[in-house]
C-alpha cells in the first residue's frame, strides 16, 4: 500500500491512512494541533465552528461503537455535521459495490470519510478513488493499520514523558493480529524512540518482526525491565483458546500485565491499553485502575487528536 | 439502592434516577419548569440554546427507540450534541463492563447520560461512579424505575387537575412487572394525592404492596368507582400467556379498560398511559381515542418535563 | 389512492406522495427551487437556516441507508434537526400501530415525516391522518410510487435537455416492481415529453401499461433506437432466477444496457440509473462508468431536489 498517497504536492496531510511513512513533523503538528483541542473539551460550551456545513461519514464496515463515538463527538466539537453509515447492514446487503458507495456519497458533496473496514487496505482503495477536496481516515483496516490510535498514543506519551528520544516502549500481547501494534511501531520510530520492545508468545509475534526495528522478548521479565511505557494489547476473545494459546488464563499467566511484573518496569512507567480492557486476561485490574495507569487520558486525548486530524485535512 | 444518591449537598439535582424520596419541592419545581418548556414546542424555531456545546449520550442497554426519541428531540430542542448508543450490539459483545463503557465516555467529556438497562440498579451503579459534573438520568431500568414517565404523568394530571390534595387515582394491570407503576405511586404520594390505588389480578401485583401506601383492589368495578385519574399500564406481550395469565382475551375481559368500566369513573376523570398501546388488551380503542384519554397530551408534555430534567441538572 | 390529498386548498404542496396527478407547476416550481440548492452544496458552508429548529423524522419501517442518507443531508443543509427511526426494529416489534406511531410523533411536534415502507400506500394512510401543520414525503412506498426519485431524474433530463417537449425517453428493465418507473413515467407525462418508451420481458412489464400513456417494447433494438434518454431500472436480487426470468446472465444478454445498445440511441443520449447499480445485471461498467452515464449527477441533484421539496412543504 502506498503510504505516500497521504501526502499531497507540498507535503501536506490529504488522507490519514497509516502512520508508516508519516514524516515526524506531520505526526508533531497533529500533535501540537490537538493539545490546542484538549482545553475546548474543558469549556462550558465544547464547540468550535471549524468544519461547520462540512459533511462527515463515519463509513463502519465493520461495528465499533466505541471509535465511531470518539470520531463522531470529534467532528461535532467541530460543528460537522455527521452522517452514520453502518454499512454491513445496508446497501452493502443489496450488493453495491464499496467504490460506488464512496462515489455516491462523494456526489452528495461529502467533505470526509472516517473509515473502518475489516479489509486491510480499504481506506487506501477509497483514498486513491476520491477526488482532492475529499479526505479519508482510516479507523482500523484489517490488521493494517490505526493511526488515530497511535496518534493519541504518541501524543499521550508526550503529555507524560516529555520526549520521546531517550524512552524504553513495551508493546505487550497479540501483535500478531494488531493494527493497533502495527501504527505504534511505525510512530515511535519516526519520532525517534531509540528502544521498541515487543513481547508476546510467539505465535502472537509476526515472523520477521524484527525487521520493523524492534526488540523481541518472549518473555515478561526481561522484556518490561527498565521500560518507560507499557503499551498493552487487547487480546481477541477468538485468540483466547485454539491453536493460538492454550487458554485466556494461560495468557494472563505469561503475559497478563500484573502489578508484579509492573514493578519491573521504571517505577514512573506509565500503562497504557488501546480499550476496551479484557480485565483478568492481558491486564490486571488493579494495574488498569492503578496509579501509573494513564488509560483514561488516553480517551480523553483521542478526542483531541481526532479533532486535530480533522481540522487539519479540512484546512488542506 | 439509595435514593439520596440523586439529591446533592445543597439540597440541589445531581440525577434523576427514581422518584422514590425525591422531594416535592423538586418534583414541583421540574413541573415549574416544564410549563416554560411546552411553549419552545410551538414556536416557528423550536430550540433554545440552554445545552449548546454539551454532550448528552443516550445509553440504551435495552432497545426502546420511542423513550430513546424522547430524549434525542428534547436535547436536540435545548441544542445540545446527542449521541445515541445502542450498547447491546456493541462494546457490551465484545464483553467491555459496563463501568468501563461509562468510564471511557466520560473521559471524552461527557456531559449527561440517559440510560435504559434491563437491570434494576444500572443508572444507580453509574450515577454512583461518574464525577460531579455528570449527570445521570434513569430512562428505565429494569422492574425498579423509569423516574421521567412518572414525572410527566404528573404534569399531565397537574395540567388537567390542577391540584393533587383532592383527587382519588387509579393504576390499572400489571403492576408486579412495571417500573412506570412504582414510580408513579412514589410521585403520587409525595405530591400528596390522598387516595392511589392499585387494580389488577392477584398474579399481577407485587406482594405487600399496601406498604406503598396504596389501596389494593382486584375487580375494576370497585377499584374505578369515582376516580379522577385512570392510569393504565401496558401489560408486556409475555405475561399475556402462561402462568401468570390465562390470556390476553381473559385479561381484557377483566381488566382492560373499556367506555362501561370508565362509566364508573368520575365523569370528568382523565385516562392515561405510558404507551405503546396493546389496543384490544388493557385499553379498548373507543377509550384510547376517546374524549378522556390524555394519552397523546403525556407525550407531549414528556418532551417539555424532559428538557426541564435536563435544564435543571445542566444547571446544577 | 387518492393524489390530491397532497395539494391544499389554495393549490398548495402539503404533502409529496406521488407524482401521478402532480400539476406541472408544482414539478416545475420543485425543479427551479432546487437549482438554487445546488449552490448551497459547493460552498465552503454548505448549510442554509430556511428549516432551523424544525423536526423531521426518518420513518423508515424498510431499510435503506441509501435514500436515508440523502434525506438526512438535505434536512442538515436546511439546518433541521433529524431523527432518524428505523421502525422495523423497535416499537413495531411491540405491536404498536403505524398509526399509533404517528400520534406519537405527531404529539412530539414533529414537522415533517420521510416515510419509507414496503406496504403501498403507507405514506398515504399517513397524510391522511396528521394535522394540516405536518407534512409527509414518500421516500418509497411498496410497487407504488417514489416521487422524490423522479423529480431529481426529472431535474437531471432538464440539466442535460433543456426542454421535455421533444424527447423521447425509454425506461428499461423491471417495469413491474418497480415504483421508481410507475413516478418516473407520470412525471414525463405530466411534463409533456411526447414519447416514453417502457423496455422489457412480458413478465417485468405490468399488464396494461400502455393505459399510462407509454409505448410498449420487448426488444433493447427497437425500443432504445433514436431515443435522448435512457433510465435504467434496478433489477432486484429476488427476480434475477425464478419463475419470472430464467438468470441473471439471461437478462443481462436481452436488456442488459451495453455500449453495443446504447449505440442504438441518439448520441447525445444520456443514461440513468436510480443506484445501486447491479454491474453485469442491468448496466455494463462501461456505460455506467462511461461518457453519457449521469448516474453520479443523479445523485448531487437529489440532495438539491429533496432540499427544495423539504423547503417547499415547510414554507406551505
Amino acid at each position: 500500500m502506498n503510504a505516500n498517497l497521504q501526502i499531497g504536492p507540498q507535503g501536506k496531510l490529504m488522507h490519514l491512512l497509516t502512520t508508516e511513512g508519516l514524516p515526524a513533523e506531520i505526526v508533531l503538528h497533529i500533535l501540537d494541533t490537538a493539545r490546542s483541542f484538549v482545553s475546548v473539551a474543558e469549556r462550558e460550551v465544547k464547540k468550535v465552528p471549524l468544519l461547520r456545513g462540512k459533511a462527515i461519514f463515519n463509513l463502519f464496515f465493520e461495528p465499533s461503537t466505541r471509535t465511531r463515538t470518539t470520531f463522531e463527538i470529534a467532528a461535532k466539537r467541530l460543528s460537522a455535521d455527521v452522517v452514520n453509515l453502518n454499512i454491513a447492514t445496508s446497501s452493502q446487503t443489496k450488493g453495491e459495490r464499496l467504490l460506488d458507495t464512496v462515489a455516491n456519497l462523494t456526489a452528495m458533496h461529502a467533505d470526509m470519510f472516517i473509515v473502518r473496514h475489516s479489509q486491510s487496505g480499504a481506506a487506501h482503495l477509497i483514498a486513491r478513488n476520491v477526488g482532492p477536496e475529499i479526505h479519508v481516515i482510516n479507523a482500523g483496516d484489517g490488521r493494517h493499520a490505526h493511526p488515530t490510535q497511535a496518534l493519541l498514543d504518541m501524543f499521550t506519551i508526550r503529555h507524560y514523558k516529555g520526549e520521546f528520544r531517550n524512552l524504553r516502549v513495551a508493546i505487550v500481547g497479540d501483535v500478531l493480529h494488531s493494527r493497533v501494534a502495527r501504527s505504534e511501531i511505525h510512530a515511535l520510530t519516526t519520532l525517534g524512540v531509540p528502544e521498541v520492545r515487543v513481547i508476546g508468545p510467539r505465535t502472537l509475534l509476526p515472523t520477521q518482526v524484527e525487521n520493523l526495528g524492534v526488540q523481541v522478548f518472549h518473555d515478561m521479565g526481561a522484556g518490561l525491565k527498565n521500560v518507560d511505557v507499557v503499551m498493552m494489547l487487547r487480546l481477541q476473545q477468538e485468540r483466547m483458546s485454539g491453536a493460538l494459546l492454550p487458554s485466556a488464563a494461560e495468557f494472563f499467566k505469561s503475559y497478563g500485565l500484573t502489578p508484579d511484573k509492573l514493578a519491573l518496569a521504571r517505577p514512573d512507567a506509565i500503562v497504557m491499553h488501546p480499550g476496551p480492557l479484557n480485565r483478568g486476561v492481558e491486564i490486571d485490574s488493579a494495574v488498569a485502575d492503578g496509579r501509573q495507569s494513564v488509560i483514561l487520558p488516553q480517551v480523553t486525548f483521542g478526542i483531541a487528536v481526532r479533532m486535530a486530524v480533522m481540522g487539519i485535512l479540512a484546512g488542506n
